[in-house]
């Protein structure tokens, strides 16, 4: 298997009669579908100091999270989400790669399904391999990405966009500015998906020419490579991470330089609606992308996202094991 | 402590009223006793698809995963056997080894035996290691191998001959050869253990000279340097890994060459009986050991066999903790 | 942050109506909060080989385990505690430290917190970083310490008072020696702040010049620089852990060295009171600071430990969830 064939096709992730059975990217999602996701997850919000939302319809899933790629944020919130619906979950550490040696991504994922496994969420460096499950698993198995590459991250994209429907209510009148480094960032390109299916008011990219993705990509949106001429006027500002290994080219200044340019300070803010935004999917570099005084400031929802993130999974899961439980019930 | 004590018993693995209370090998088991665990394990079978088998019987059993060496694969069939039978499971990094430093291995088989763990789970390079717990832990508490050096891996020689069963069954017609590296293999001891004691036809071993063990182990087994003589008219192949280190000495062809000579190829299975099936315990080494159009084709049972791991095990735990739950109900 | 500004101000550990809501250190706790504790503690004693004491108590309530620093031991006892309480547990590698590049430490606890995690377990290297973070986390979120640098291990202190209290009945007529590394220890600390608070009748430190505290530390301890003459009449000997590398300076001998003048052996035991009890809190440097006719000798209780271990950190749990828990039911 090379990187060309796992890329070859874009996964089928509704099932016969149209539900959600994977979630790969929210590239091509229906919006009814999007909205219903964004309805449920909605429900799985509780104040926090609260009880959290729990159920049992999950009882009796299996849900693995195979992360090659450290992540402890992703990964607590996809094994809280699971464990609240009353799934039983386990942590492997599995790495899918076409480059490892010994057993193929397929066998290790023909193993797990053989244990019953039902749900497999996976992050994975390598472009083209949750889509390439998603296409070899046994008809009852659901794969969820939880981050591939810098191509899709659709849950951070559902739990970005219920946060700015949750603070504004809506979406077609708003204009948002995603800003930092949009070519690597999955993040940026899954909330493309998520706000341009929901019907977002205008879209701008802020990014010095460096970070800026190619001319094709993020089809209608407005490129601007100015901060303060960015965000004006904008409800929503979705910071980015910045990879410090990504601030070192001749197109991109370091990050000191970067701060001064692009960082995001309470003054620079001021160019945005008054009461506008800011979210950071985490985690921060303080003092490179944002500054602290905005960080923790009063337009900050960016401890909302990480409440909201939970609930979103929770909502993808019983999603998509939707089939499967009603099959168990048939029978 | 050294290696040479921790291997001077045999450890008594039945209580004195001949349950099942530790499982380090199959070897001097009676075939009673592997019979009940099948024919239970057998019980735990679903379809794929279909929900797991699941019960509270281990409701306040507490087991613990002691992985001193990486192992997916059998971590997660225990967990997920402790889990769906009701256990409490936690996974420790525990190093179980005379060569560590500070704490010796009882102190720490101890101080877990203390927090009111009832099964120790215990993967072990070294061998000797989980005999020498067993006869060390309380009365309570069992001890089970999930592969001991390469010595032994009785949860694999039962999901073995459970395939077998399933596929075939019965064991007293059969003829079976192991295919591979069986000088360095605790799955081919532990599938010898289990079919012996079953009743098996004929077992045959297939290996160059330099991976044939030596010669007073495996009594009674036929052994063949060639394939194609060794799987002629066989019921059952079951293939080993192949470590890449145990092939580069001059009496053990290098990758190609070993594939070339001792491959199982299309070809090749033409050999054995039409109706022969093909076991793997995994990971493939697909070109070296295995050619991929066996591995996925219709005689190939690998798939099979992962979900015997976790019903077999699900037997086991059930069988080693029964002692222990009678005890609790009484009281 | 720096180290300072994390060390700068006692925790606040109880809220406005006295109860137990954050436990980093026992210096100051009222006995008679510690005095529940412990009671709490000893109903959760079950026999080794009974079933283990388990209740819904903690139902809903989300528990985090942050180790930086690996410690099989204390985290799977934080973990059985929990789940024998009904918890939810995540074991999450989170290294909390201020001088970790990116994230800073509130960004993590505020993530944490922000999934509906209530009560957060953490192993810290540095010093200061548990208060710090129980100073800035919402107002139902409980901070516990698993041990800190070299300053505190509280639910160590309140398993080392229970087994004494176990043993002996009560703690004023008592004679105490702490024996070892005290310099460097969290556990003698805590043993010390335990044991003062409980009205110990005398303690004394027992150590070579090079590891006894700063004459500040320990007032009111007798300090004796001869193991013979330190347990000379005393009830408890508590043994510490001799870490490797502080054995190596002038004024310590190195392990053989330090074994002839302060190991514990039985014919040094015989200084201490016939029906003395010698204490360890793992994991043991068998003929370092300890002689293994005395480590697993009649008058050793370190086993009971461990197993008071899990009691005291399930009290400990219930305690500081009690408002929380409270306002749930109210609501």
């Amino acid at each position: 298997m090379t990187a060309q064939n796992t890329n070859s096709a874009m996964p089928q992730q509704l099932d016969a009669e149209g539900r959600l059975r994977h979630l790969i990217t929210l590239e091509g999602l229906p919006r009814a579908l999007i909205e219903r996701l964004l309805n449920r997850a909605q429900q799985f919000i509780r104040p926090l100091g609260a009880p959290p939302p729990r159920s049992s319809a999950l009882a009796g899933v299996t849900v693995a999270n195979l992360f090659g790629e450290a992540s402890t944020r992703t990964r607590g919130s996809f094994e809280l989400a699971a464990r609240r619906l009353g799934a039983d979950i386990i942590n492997l550490e599995v790495h899918l790669s076409s480059r490892s040696k010994g057993e193929t991504i397929l066998d290790t994922v023909y193993t797990l399904q053989s244990m019953h496994i039902d749900v497999l969420v996976m992050r994975e460096a390598e472009s083209g391999v949750p889509g390439y499950v998603a296409r070899h698993v046994a008809p009852h198995v659901s794969v969820l990405s939880a981050g591939e590459s810098h191509l899709s991250h659709p849950t951070q994209g559902l739990l970005d966009a219920l946060t700015i429907r949750q603070c504004k209510g809506g979406f077609q009148k708003l204009a948002v500015a995603i800003v930092g480094d949009i070519a690597h960032s999955r993040v940026a390109r899954s909330a493309f998906h998520a706000l341009q299916a929901l019907g977002i008011g205008a879209l701008r990219l802020v990014a010095p020419p460096g970070l800026m993705p190619a001319p094709e990509e993020f089809p209608a949106c407005e490129r601007v490579h100015s901060l303060e001429q960015g965000i004006r006027g904008v409800d929503v500002i979705m910071m980015l991470r910045i990879q410090k290994e990504r601030i070192s080219g001749p197109a991109v200044p370091d990050g000191a330089s970067y701060f001064r340019e692009f960082g995001l300070t309470r003054e620079r803010l001021r160019y945005a609606k008054p009461e506008a935004i800011v979210m950071h999917p985490g985690p921060m570099n303080r003092g490179v992308e944002i500054d602290s005084e905005v960080a923790d400031g009063p337009q900050s929802v960016i401890q909302r996202q990480v409440t909201n993130g939970v609930a979103v999974r929770m909502a993808v899961l019983e999603a998509v094991t939707e089939g499967l439980r009603r099959d168990w019930n048939r029978a």
